[in-house]
């Protein structure tokens, strides 16, 4: 299930045609969730070794949850389900980016988006909100 | 210039209208940059708060090179630089969106995006690079 934990004998990462993720000292890798139809950029959040399995075997946009300390399938309590339609990988493989079809809001605010707020540079660094 | 390090004062992150951005234990946020044209995730990488402040000072990406240990204004040695057209927080203000306009290709390999490789899940998990 997880033969991406192998080492990579030596290959360079942004050559390299295994997934040998670079998981951090914490044992996660950054995964950004992009919306297949618009493009628009859901989340990011974090998977270990065992959620980046999981998503890859199910299809369905698994994590790890840092705050809760425990495996995160999205959407397994609120509905709000990511089902993915493509995983990448980028050069040094310490980012994943899950192309995804969502169901409801990807944040838990509600939103679309958790990127629902835009900086204004008036000096104080206000917010402003999506309409 | 680093108004954003003061204190939240007790506001839920979520709800704020201030930026307050959660650094990480190395003083480091995660910051996805993504093509406003083709709206294309080009890259993830990290800010420390000089990095953030430069960005949106200067409106030219900065980030904070954690493999050299120094501020990183994106493009400064290839000239692939990414002029900023928004910047966005998320929910938990512990991530960034940078929405760019790129000049040449992202990434160090010459690609537009660093995601030019994605998972096909054959039971060895090999990557399939972009045409």
């Amino acid at each position: 299930m997880t033969d991406f934990l192998a080492p990579l004998d030596g290959s360079a990462q942004d050559t390299a045609t295994q997934l040998r993720p670079k998981f951090n000292e914490d044992g996660l890798i950054a995964a950004i969730a992009q919306d297949a139809t618009t493009h628009e950029v859901l989340m990011l959040a974090w998977m270990n070794a065992e959620a980046l399995a999981a998503t890859v075997e199910t299809g369905q946009a698994t994590y790890w949850s840092r705050s809760r300390g425990q495996l995160w399938r999205k959407g397994e309590t609120s509905g709000h389900t990511q089902a993915v339609e493509q995983i990448r990988v980028d050069c040094d493989q310490d980012a994943i980016l899950l192309t995804v079809t969502q169901t409801g809001g990807a944040c838990h605010t509600g939103a679309r988006s958790c990127f629902y707020r835009s900086v204004h540079t008036n000096g104080t660094y206000t917010l402003q909100q999506d309409e």
